[in-house]
Formats: structure tokens, sequence, C-alpha cells
């Protein structure tokens, strides 16, 4: 019988014990102040701490529920805080465990009994809740700040190459010739989604927790709607137990973060392609490669690389707050403590990811010779045989499609491309077809054809840029 | 040296083979099957692919692509087919693949060649990303009616208990007086602002891919503003190459359906606990429970366990798709047929949690008695005593704060709870207190003082299902 | 003030109601019978159910609980139904719930009161607990076995292209030259590795759960032992508890799975990319792509894409089943009844993904040209140079490493290989370089020069390989 | 039209712009350090990169490849670094990127063109493959140990109470009595496979890449064994491509230890749960938790929910370099570089798990008697009457349980137990019932009656308690 692993003990490298130690002391004052002490990571709230207290200040003194010195004295000495953090010399401590008591501590200390009076009717719960969602819906706004940018960058590269041919791609093989400026434009509709994902979040998001007190409101008769308005939201949370126990506004600012790293993953993807020599369709220059003093023509595209990886950090936070707020009862639990290191992270990778793009965007320089080649081989205009054949004789789509794969299998024989063969070779499939169907066959003639509203013909990308630009003005 | 794992063969149960098989044949011809066919699953759009097919049809028609007379066979043998499928005598069959060519065959044998025309200025990518994208806009629809529906019935049992005491929790000990409607008003604000990410999702999706073709867009003079209009989208997508390539619409709406799932799993998890004979909060009858015929006491809350696991259903479709399309280069891969069966799930998931739990909701009778009694245990209204003597002696937070433990530890050592202690034990704490502190001292009237905005004081509850009331009306 | 979401209604499609209904009825009979009935999907334990119900019986005669004669008459029976499950027969029936339920009921149908002392000692929770394992059990033998398929298919290839040479690639840049059978020889590594978490973890679950009972185990004098060798276990479970409650069996047999599913998505990957006409590395018949009539050179690697995607699905269903088991007390809840449809997903899956790759490696051919002439591209062979200088001429790393990079300028300048380079220019930059420095510029001398144990030097790699055939023979 | 989302841009708190900035400057320069730059959290594989040098070194004076001078230069250099390291005063540096960077550079300050000869024969991406998987090893056996200290702090818990009545929970419904040392052992069990996980992980990868130098070996007489033995390892990878593209370690690492977490957030619940004033089965002093002054009976079981939390980061964590790897091609790619940070951040989230339930487990006192009480309501021996009957009287399973649900009615009428029904109103049921049916109706009698192997019965307990102080010993 086993002990359902093998028995041999773990094997350290040397000397009879592991070789490198853990984080954590085992002693349980210290695991409690492990598991208490955010500060580490929740300094990154100081500015929404303040000024959530100024709000709250401000509105006990209007509401009489202090002195108006009272609240001058507060005012002060936050801004002695202010100051003290932009210099550098705020002292953050251990000791006071979060950003909120550290702030309240030294406020304490800077103006003596009045920092006491911040304290009335709001409880720690009350600034946990606010300094966070104030965190998130800032992030939103930078990232679709950050967004748009990256859309500009595309759509100027857009409109430089609005004729430039390319392969469009399907399984990753030549499908139809598109151009480079209406593939690009594709990653601006997709980006463009990505931020009204982040609008919306935000939208939703956007009403002030502040008031909730510990979870039930506040018997001091507190305006929820002027600290609201303080703050910049839209007014207050509609329940003090939701106020507290709500996270789906980090979950889906995560979320809209997600699909977005999915989509520069994509992007990501196709440049590392396009960069090898074997496809070789751009060049980038050293601001966003590191290469080899021995090999010059290694170009490795570190930075595309990593934005593709990003997806997984910003997935992995998604998974880490969904998992943490499943199955918690109301209102506030410990758990919840957990909402901030993924959310930090995913917002930070997501934002590196952005603006390296967007660089690369700008960077990245077509080589379109290479690209027109691409879009030419293979008998790319196959399809537009068919359609020609459809729209000028008539045919019925299925015939037509007969007839087309007659043509190409005569031009392979003879070793040509589509638009190589000659009008009598054309004229023994079917003795209607004219001189006209060459104007279908190249590359930049398929492209042209297509005028489909979206389509890929220049005029209709240049259309799609006008869109975008008025919107994005 | 080792091969990374033990030696020793799997050891088959018995008789030296494998005791029972795999699904899937190694054959290429079989596994390419396995592979390509999806009609076992993609059915499920049939009635999506109809209606994408009458409106190609006509829009043909009306350009003029197509002859009115073609247009006329097409929609006749379009409503066979529908009649067919409601009947159930429509065949499905594996060896056209998929629902989009079983319904193109089939139109062929019910009308003849004029079917062939259908096919006109259309590629089956369009018909892929068109189907799925309306399949998912009425899931979002479907699910966001449900969830308003919900959200009534938590109306209902918030209103009929907007009074009914209750603790509430932080880490699951009773920490204040709150009502039983106010604590189902907070899933209302929940599944409200989950209803609206569906909303907002649907919105953003509501743009139709017809009209992309493969890829690149159509050389006919197809008219996608008509197609979108009879479709219900607000209009055709700007990006034929998006058009096919995205599934942003997918992993939002599985986003917002996880999200979803997490309150469904928080709520479930409370109707569990308060199910246990240790809390005793509720009653759920027969009709969501399951029990033992010798056990007459033991309700197993099926139902509820059974919503909360679909978290984990409905998340891990989300990390599928997500895997799925993460870091995959534009336009079409096969990679992306693997969108359907997680969304499929994860929707019909949520669908099962949204109505359990409905029903759930209305089908629990709160024991009143039992919440009361555990609301105003454990001195829960200690804060309401430091509250008042801030507010009516003007005692500064933290002082009062202390004169509150005093009165706590004293009423503890007389084995009373702090309304029971006498006027004279309080004033021995601090002579000003008077006969109206009473007032607050007992769980009603903690509550009933909760009278900020969203707080918990059975007015400010009334208001909020009153508001809740207007907007679902 | 805003509902958080935009006020529209779900605008439907057409005619004011949805288009398309939902799977559920909202009736509570109905939710219920949709929560509670398995039968769906449990009929997948049909062999293991009866499996574990043919050594229950056996032992409970053995001990002396029950009869011979009625041991016999439920062997009797349970024979029966296996006849009917072969024969296509026997009538799944969702009255009678799940797969234990329908045997158990059919077989009171075919052999009378007998049947009923079969439940002695046995619980529902043990028949769960039971037949899950025995399936995941199952599931990973198999999916070992095919691996070592995969692995024997890599083998063969390998060995016929120990000497073909290619492109070592880092950031998807040419870095060193390889062997094709080299690269190959990794994945055998990787799936080694994979195989042998399916070893470990068949290993660590083979416990018999049977005999938990309801959870506390049986005041009958049953035999764990005798059942657990009767089923191939190496014997029972040491606390019943656990052997209820627990599914880290399946979690580990999904984390295998998962990572196996990571391997082939890379390999899978490589494939699409080596089907790209931009890379022409490989060439696959028509056996394992799919292509269009009118597009001859097409080939849509369909299998490797479908392959490079169940990555996502095998994750998506460890994901949900660690979502479901997070958080849950002992010992069964209702939630674990969502462990099975991912489990089956996932294996089905990983199935078709480890078939398809092995069909497929058996079906590819290298392109030995294309991939020699890329692994010659690009100075591929300025290391070895660096090498040679300080192997055979001891000069420090660092200074050859600069000679090295002026060799490799001058050679650019004439539009050279660095093997073109005459022995003149190299002396030029040291003049006790000889000629037995070409012996290492050449693709094929650099990959021969690299000996070292597990390089790609093709004695090596025949050596990989030797070894492996050993492993797996 | 819409441009698919709400067109309001983001509107900032004040004054026209966002109130806090993001991380990032958008400067190529700035970006391409933020990507390439590791050192601020690839510092900690300091040690293992040291031990790695020492080994090379080593190596290359015994082939001769150095001299055996340059090895003891470089070895006294090795050893300055490492006391820099240790004394704090170690400059760690970002123009220097990574730990291998720095530690190289430091070098060549101490002890001058020597170092540069450690590189002979060795690549970075030898370094980067060698030392995170040094790293985790090494925290797969910390992991190992930590948990058997958890064990053993369970066994010492488990030995105290092997005969500890508290209810068998199914549902979260009291099923059966059982003891609260078998309650305990279950976790034994778990956590016995947890470890078992971890030793086979560290057993597969426990092989050397070092030597695979950039990817393709070495044209050096490297001696891999010895630097493999000089590290610990079973061997060296036989696979160059594979020791570089290889992170099946980490994931399988991560694997093992999201499926402890969710071990450890079980038992957490259960924690949560008891700590409840309405289980109340255990205390916890303040060690572990978290009170109010003014609130003495609230203690918030901080430590509990913490650990229940982390299940979400180690899953994220996983979840992430799933992502990162999938469809990754051979070899080393950027992507990989963001191997690190998660798993640094699941190891540290699962140690302090591991340790805080450590720390609680010999921490919490259960409450005996609220526990028995538990044990012995709503009729908890019921199928221990339906077992005695078939057992004793020999009557068939089904007619046994519908005689005892007649006796729950009766007893239910009665207002009393079943162990306090009357032997008349026993035998008014059957009159073959005697006395002895009373030794089965307590709870205490229940556990003790449920002998099978695994079972509740204190003395099977106690069994299973010696089998594990063996194994652990």
């Amino acid at each position: 019988m086993t002990d359902q692993s093998s028995k041999t003990p773990p094997k350290p490298a040397s000397g009879g014990q592991a070789m490198w130690g853990g984080r954590f002391s085992a002693k349980p004052a210290d695991l409690m102040q492990a598991i208490n002490v955010s500060i580490g990571f929740d300094r990154r709230l100081a500015a929404q701490d303040l000024a959530g207290s100024r709000a709250h200040a401000a509105m006990l003194a209007a509401t009489g529920i202090i002195s108006s010195a009272d609240e001058g004295e507060i005012q002060r000495g936050l801004g002695l805080i202010e100051a003290e953090m932009a210099g550098g010399s705020f002292p953050y401590r251990d000791e006071f465990e979060d950003i909120h008591m550290n702030v309240e501590a030294r406020l304490r200390e800077l103006i003596g009994p009045a920092a006491g009076r911040l304290h009335t009717a709001r409880s720690r719960n009350d600034q946990v809740a606010l300094d966070f969602r104030l965190w998130v819906r800032d992030a939103c706004d930078r990232t679709a700040a950050q967004i748009e940018a990256l859309q500009k960058a595309l759509l100027a590269r857009a409109e430089q190459h609005a004729d430039t041919l390319m392969p469009g791609f399907t399984h990753l093989q030549s499908a139809q010739p598109v151009t480079f400026g209406h593939h690009l434009m594709a990653y601006v509709e997709m980006f463009g989604r990505d931020a009204g994902r982040f609008r919306d979040a935000r939208k939703r998001m956007n009403e002030s927790p502040l008031g909730a007190a510990a979870l039930a409101g506040s018997s001091f008769p507190i305006d929820r709607q002027a600290t609201a308005q303080a703050l910049g939201f839209d007014g207050p949370t509609h329940n003090s137990l939701d106020s507290v126990a709500a996270r789906d506004f980090a979950l889906e600012a995560l979320a809209a973060a997600a699909i977005c790293a999915v989509h520069l993953s994509r992007l990501a993807e196709e440049i590392v392609l396009w960069m090898t020599p074997q496809f070789g369709f751009i060049r980038l220059t050293d601001a966003f490669t590191t290469g080899s003093s021995i090999m010059p023509q290694k170009k490795n595209p570190d930075a595309a690389e990593l934005t593709r990886a990003k997806a997984g950090r910003v997935l992995g936070a998604l998974t880490s707050l969904m998992v943490v707020m499943k199955g918690l009862p109301m209102t506030y639990s410990k758990d919840m403590q957990e909402d901030k290191v993924p959310t930090f992270e995913a917002f930070d990778s997501l934002e590196l990811g952005v603006l390296a793009m967007t660089g690369m965007i700008g960077d990245l320089e077509p080589r379109a010779d290479r690209m027109a080649a691409a879009a030419g081989a293979g008998f790319a205009t196959a399809t537009d045989l068919a359609d020609w054949l459809v729209r000028t004789l008539d045919i019925p789509f299925r015939d037509a499609h007969h007839l087309t794969g007659a043509a190409v299998k005569r031009a392979e024989q003879l070793g040509v491309d589509l638009a190589e063969l000659s009008l009598a070779e054309m004229q023994a499939l079917d003795p209607r077809i004219t001189e006209s169907v060459y104007s279908v066959l190249t590359p930049a003639a398929s492209a042209a054809s297509r005028t489909s509203y979206g389509g890929t013909a220049p005029t209709e990308v240049r259309r799609q840029i006008a869109r975008w630009k008025e919107i994005l003005q």
C-alpha cells in the first residue's frame, strides 16, 4: 500500500536542508502582520484616500456635523500630507497597517485632536470601498485615453497605406488581396469597442459608496449627494450593504482589460510573424527590438512578444478576483483585500502593452514589395474571376465556380498566374469571356473592386478612416 | 537516470487492456470528420441561419442581384425548412458538416437550382459570423429579461420584509442590525448592474457582419444597411476583416455572464447558510430542496448549491474562449469553431441559475424570530451607543468609543444586553447620559436610525424599493 | 441619476418579444428536474457503475452479508443489463435521475426483490465517488497510451530526419542551425513528461472509495480490501469523509490534461506556421487539411488549428472544477455534480488533439530544401565562428565576439555568407585563423559540432532517439 | 449609427485631466527599459544564479576548458558577491537588466578579466532556464515540508479529538454523527496527496538544463553530468531545445499549488463557518482573529478568510502562465519572461496560507458541547436504526427504511429523539425489536459502530492517526 506518493523525502540540493528559505515566519504575530498589513500595496491609493477625506470633511462642516474650524484644520493637515507625499517624505509605516490608518495617524501627529473629528460618520469600510473604486475609475479613464492614442497611431498608418496591398488571411493562408490600411483599420474597430467597454464600466461604477459607514448607513445627517458630487460621481450608491460588498465594478474593468489584452495579443502575434525573415512584411527599428552584435539580421521583437504575453497576466488577474468573490456572503470579508494587487498588476500590464503597441505602430515600416508579392501569389484572384462570371455573364454561382477551377488548372499547367492566361485560353473555357475580365485579375484590381460598405477597396478604407477621425477628434 | 516518471506502465483494471474506450477513432478520415462536423452543436443556430438567409435573399432581389422570381422560390423554400424544423422532420445530416450547409443542401432539394442563387455575394464566413452574433445577442436579451424577473421577485420579498430584522454581517460575524429587505435590495442593485452589462454588450455588438463576404467585402452592389435593418441591427459593421475575425462580442457577453454567476453564487451561498439548522434563518419548500424520508429535518438545498456551482462553468467558458482567441492572427481560423459550445453551455448554466434563484426567492420564508434574535445578540448596538454619545453629547469620536467599551464590559459582567443596563449604570460612565439613549439600543431602533441615503432604516429601504419599482415597471 | 445602465429596454429583432427562447421552463418542478436529472451525461459512467456493483455484490456474499443465491441473481441481472447496454436496448429514463438509480431500477425489473439486497452497506455517495474515479482513472490510462503513440510517431519522423537541417528559433527568429529530428525530439521529451503526469495522477488516485457509505463508513462487516482489489485499485482510501468529499484526483488529471494541451498547442502553432507559403517548411496531405477547389495552393491546416484551440477547452474545464470546489465545506455538496461534464469534455478534447497530432506527424513531409536554406541564412553560424576562436585560438570570449562581429560586417559588405569569406579576409581579422575554421561555418558543420549531451549534432539526436525507443518499447 | 459605445468622453474628477497618472512613460526608450529590465523581480533568483555559476566554473576547470587559476578567481569573486548579498551591499542595477548580467558585471568589477571566462560554453538562455528551475524545485521542497508541518498539526488535534462528536455534513446539513478527529484526518489525506504532487513535480523537473547553451547545445567538451550532480539534479535534460523552451515544470508546480490552495480554502471556509455565533463549533484566540474593542464577541477570522482567498491568487497565477505558454513556438520567446512574477506570487500566497492554517489548527479549540448537541439533533441516527433492522432482524433494506420512517414520525409526534422512544413504541413498529436497538441510537454509539476501514469509529480514527504518524515521522 502506498501513501499516494513516492516515499522519497525532498532531497535538498546540499547540506541537509533547503538551500533557500521562504518569505514568511511561522510565528503567529508575524503571520497576522503579514495577513493584515496592506500598506505595501494599498499606498497606491494615497491620492484617492486624501481626496475622499477632503470631500468628507467639507461635507461634515457643511452639514454642521463638525465645526468649520475643525474642518479648516483637517484640510490644512491633509494639505501637509499631500505635500509630504509629493516630496517623498511621508512616513509609510507598517504599524498602521493600511493607507487609511497611515493617513489618519499622520493627520493626528500634524494637527492634533481635530484629526479625530474626521472619522465622524465614516468607517474604514467606507474608505476601502471608496478609494479602490476611485482608483479603478481612474484606471478606466486612463486606459480609454491610451487606447484612443493607439487608435490614432493606427489611423495614421492606415491612411499612409490605404492602397498598400497585402494578403488577407484565413487559417494563416492567403485568401484574398486586401490593403494594409484595411487590416490596421480592423484593429481600430476592435480597440474602439475596447475603449467603449471601459467607458461603460466607468459609467456604471460611477456612484459614490461613501456614506455606507460600516455597512448599514449612518445615523448622522450626512449628505451623500454632496460628497458624491465633490468626487466626480454621478450620485451616491443606493444601498449601503451593496456599497461595501460589491466588487463587480473591478471585475467588469478587469474583463474589459482582458478582452483588450487579447486584442493586443493578436496584433502582437502578427507583428512577430511579420518580423520573421520568412514573412518579412515589416521592419521595426531598434527602439522596439533587441538584436545580436554578431547576427545583425536577427531582430528580436521583444516588445511585441511581451505585449502578447500580457494577455496571460490580465486574464490571470480577472480569474483571481472572480475566484475570490465566488460564494462570498455579504458584506465585507477579509478575502476582499485580495482585490487590489491583481487589479493593479492587470492595469500596469495593460498599460505597458497599449503603450508598447502604440510605439510599435508608429515605428513599423511595411515592406510593400514583399506584401504585394505575397498578395498576388497562389491564384489569389480566383474568387474575383468567379464573381466576374456571375456578375457579367449571369452564370449561376456554382457553374462559375466550376469554370474558375478549370481556369486555375490551366494556368497551373502553363506555370502562369490567372492574369497571364491569354484571352484565347479564357474563351476556350467560355466564349463569352471578354477582355474586360482582366480588370479584376490583379491583386490591386481585386482589392479595388470590394466596394461594399466596410470592404477593402481603398476608397472604402479611406471612408472608414474619415469616419474614425471624426469620432476621435 | 529516470525518464521523468515512474516506469510502471498503466495497469488496466483487468485483462491487459483498458476497460473502456475513448471517443474517437484514430483513422484520418474519421478524425477529420470529428474535427470538421459541427452540426451536432451548431444546429442551435438554425433559426438564426434562416433569418439571415431570408434577409439576404430579400436584399439580393431588392438590389436586382437576383430576380424576384428566384427570391420568391428561395423564401418559399426557407419557409418549408422552417416548418420542417418546427415539426421535427428536418434532416440534420453529418455529411453536410454544419448548419449552413445543411440548410443550403435541403433548400436545393426542396426548390432546385434557384437555391444556388442564395449564395450570391455571400460566403460561409459571413454566415458563421452572423448566426453566432445573432444567437449571442438574443441570449443577452433573454438573460436581461430573466434577471429583471429575478429582481422583481427580490423586490416583492424585500417589500414584505422591509422591517424584518436580521444581522448585517462582516466576516460572517454579526456587525450591526439591518433588515432582510435591505439585504435583498443589495442584490437588486447587483443584478441591476448585471442586466446593464448585458444591455451594453448587446448594444455594442448590434452591428451586422453580413456582407463581409469571405473577408474583403463584396464586388456585388449589396445593400448592407438593408440586411442590417431587416435583422434588427443598428447598422452594418464598419470593417469586413473585423466582421469575420472578431469574437469580443461573445467574450463580453461571457464576462457579463460570469460576473452575474458570481453574484448568484454569493446569494446561493447565503441561502445554503441560512438553511442550516445552525442559522435557521429561512425555510425552503420541497420545490427547491431534496430530503430524506427517514431524516425529515434534512433539507438539502440542491437548487442553491447547483446555482452556486454554475459560477465555475460560466467562468470556465469565459476562460476557454479567451484562451482560444489569445494570439490568433486575423481573420478566421478554425480555432474559432470552439466559440460555440462554451458559449451555449455558459448561457444554459446561467439561465438555470437565474431561474432557480428566482424560484427560490419566491419560495423562501424567513424565520423572523431567529433572524431578530441573531440581530440583537453580541452587543450589536454598541456602535449606536457610541454614535449617540458623539451626536448628543458632542463627545469626540475616540472618547465615545472608549466609553462604549466600558459600557459593554459592564453589561458583560452583569450578563445583560446594552439595552438592559440601568440608567444609573449608564450615568456612572457619563452623568450626562439621559433616558433617551435607550431609543437607539434595540436592534429595531438601531436599524431605524440609519436613515442616510441607502441606509437600512425601513423608510430608506422602502424608498429604494419604490425607486426600483419605477425602473423595472 | 442613472440606473447604472442605459434605460433602453432590449430591442427584440421583431414582433415585440425575443425571437428564440431559452432552454428551461421556469416552473419549479421543471427546474428541479433540470437540476437533479443527470442521466443525460452520467450515462457515460454506466460501465463503471456495473463494475462497482459486481464487485460490491461479490464482497457482500463473500462476507456473508447477503446470501450466495441473492448474489447469483444480482450478477445475472447485471449481466443482462450489460447486454442491454451493449445492444442499445437499455432504457435510460429521466424519472430515475442518474445512472445509479437507472441501473438499480432496471435490476429490480429484471430480477425482482433480490435487487434490493445490492444496496446493503452501500450508499449513492459511494457510487458517485467510485464511478467517477474509475472513469478518470481509465481516462488517464487511455491518454497516457495515446500520448505514447504520439511519441512513437515523433520518434519515427525524428529518425528519418536526424540530419535534416532547419533553423533553431528564438523569438521566432533564426538563431542557430538545428536538425528537424532534434526539434521533434524536444516534443518527445515534453510529451514524455505529460504521460508521466497522467501515470502519477492515476497512481495517486488509485484507491477505492467504495465502502465510505454515506460519509461515515459502515457498521456492516464489509471488506473494502476485497472490492478495491476486484476493481484494480491498490487498496481502499483511508478516510471515509475524504472518500466522499475529494475531487483533487479529477483536478490533477485535468491539470495534466491542460499542460499537455498547451504542449499540443505549441506544436500545432508551429505546424500552422510551417504550412504558410512564407515558411513552406512542410507539406500536409488532404487528410489533415481542407482546401478550396478554386485556390489549389490554399491548404487550411484545420486539424492543427483545432488542436491548438483545444487548449482553451481543457483549461476552461480545469478552471470550472477549481472554481466549483473552491471554498466547499465537507463532504458532498450538490455543487460537485458539476464535476463530470467539464471532465468529460476535457478528455474528449484532449483525445481529439492527441490523435489529430499523431496523424499529422505521420502525414507531414518536411521540405528539406526550404528548411536548409532558412537554416543557413542570416549569418547563422556567427556563434560558431566565435566559439572556434575561443576554442582553437584560446581568445577570451569577449574578444572572440568582437572579432566575429567584424567578420560578419565584412561579409555583409561583400554580400557573401561567412563561409564564403576568403581566408585572406579572415586572416586580416586575426592572422592565426586557419583553413580549419571553415569546418564550422556551414549549417551542417555547425549542427554537427553541437555534440554536448542533448545537443543537436545528428549523432546526439540518434542517441536521444535510441534512448526513447528503449523506454517506449 | 453608433461608435459602439457612448459618445461621452471620460469625465475626469476635476480640472480637465485624469487625477492620477499611470505607471509608464510613453517614450520608446523608457518603454523598452520597462519591457527588458527584470532585475526588480528576478533578483529573487540571486542564490540560484550563484550556485549555477559555481557549478559551471568548477566543471570548466575540471574539463580543462578554463584554467584552475581562472576558476579560483571566479569562485573567489562569487564568494565576495554572496557576501555582499548577505550583507545587503550588493548593487542591483537596472542598467544591467537582469540578475544574470548584474552578477556578471559585478564579478568583472571584483576580479577583472577572468570573469569573462565564466561565460565560456554558456549562454544567458542557459542561466534563465537553470535559475528558474532551481527556484521552483526549491519552492516545491519547501512547500512539501510546510504541508507536512500542517499535517502534523492536524494529527495532533485529531488525536486529542478522536472521540469528540460533531455532525458529519452533506449539503451543509447534518447527515450522520462523526468525530472531529475523523473530520481533521480527511484533510490530512488531502494534504498528503498535495505534498505527493509537489514531490512528483520536483522529481520530474529534477534534470539540469545547464549546457543547452543558446538552444542547440555546445561545441565545447562540457560535462553536463558533472554540473547536474553539483546542483543536486538527477542528471541532465536530454534535449537542448526542450531545456530552453519548457515551462511545464512550473505549470505542474503551479497546478499542485492551486489544488492545495483549493483544499486550504475548503478548511478555511469551515473555520469561518465554525466561528460564527450560529455554529459556534470552535474558538480561535486573538492570534488569528481581529476584533472590535466595543463588540467583544465579534471575532473576525481574518487569517481564515485570507487563506480562503489565496485560492484566487494561485489559480490566477496558473491561468497566467498557461495563457502565456499557449501557442508559443519553440524555443525561447520573450513572452516567457512572464513566468516569474506569477510563480513567485503563487508560492508566496500558498506559503502564507499553509503557515496560517498550521497556526490556526494549533490555536483552535473545539467547543465539544455545541458540536455534540448538533451531532445529535435532527434524528441523526435514523440510518443507524435502519441498518440495525437490516443487520439484526435481516429485514430487507427497503422495508427497514420504511419502518425507520415510521419510527421517526412517531418520535416527531411525541417531541422526543429516536433514542427516547420507549421499547413499547418500538415494538409497535416491529415486535422483534429488542432493547439492544438502543445501543446504536445515540450519536456516540452511531459513530462507534462505523468500524469499516476508514470509518468514523474512534478506534478506526486512531488507526488512521497511527498510520500517518508512521508515514510522517
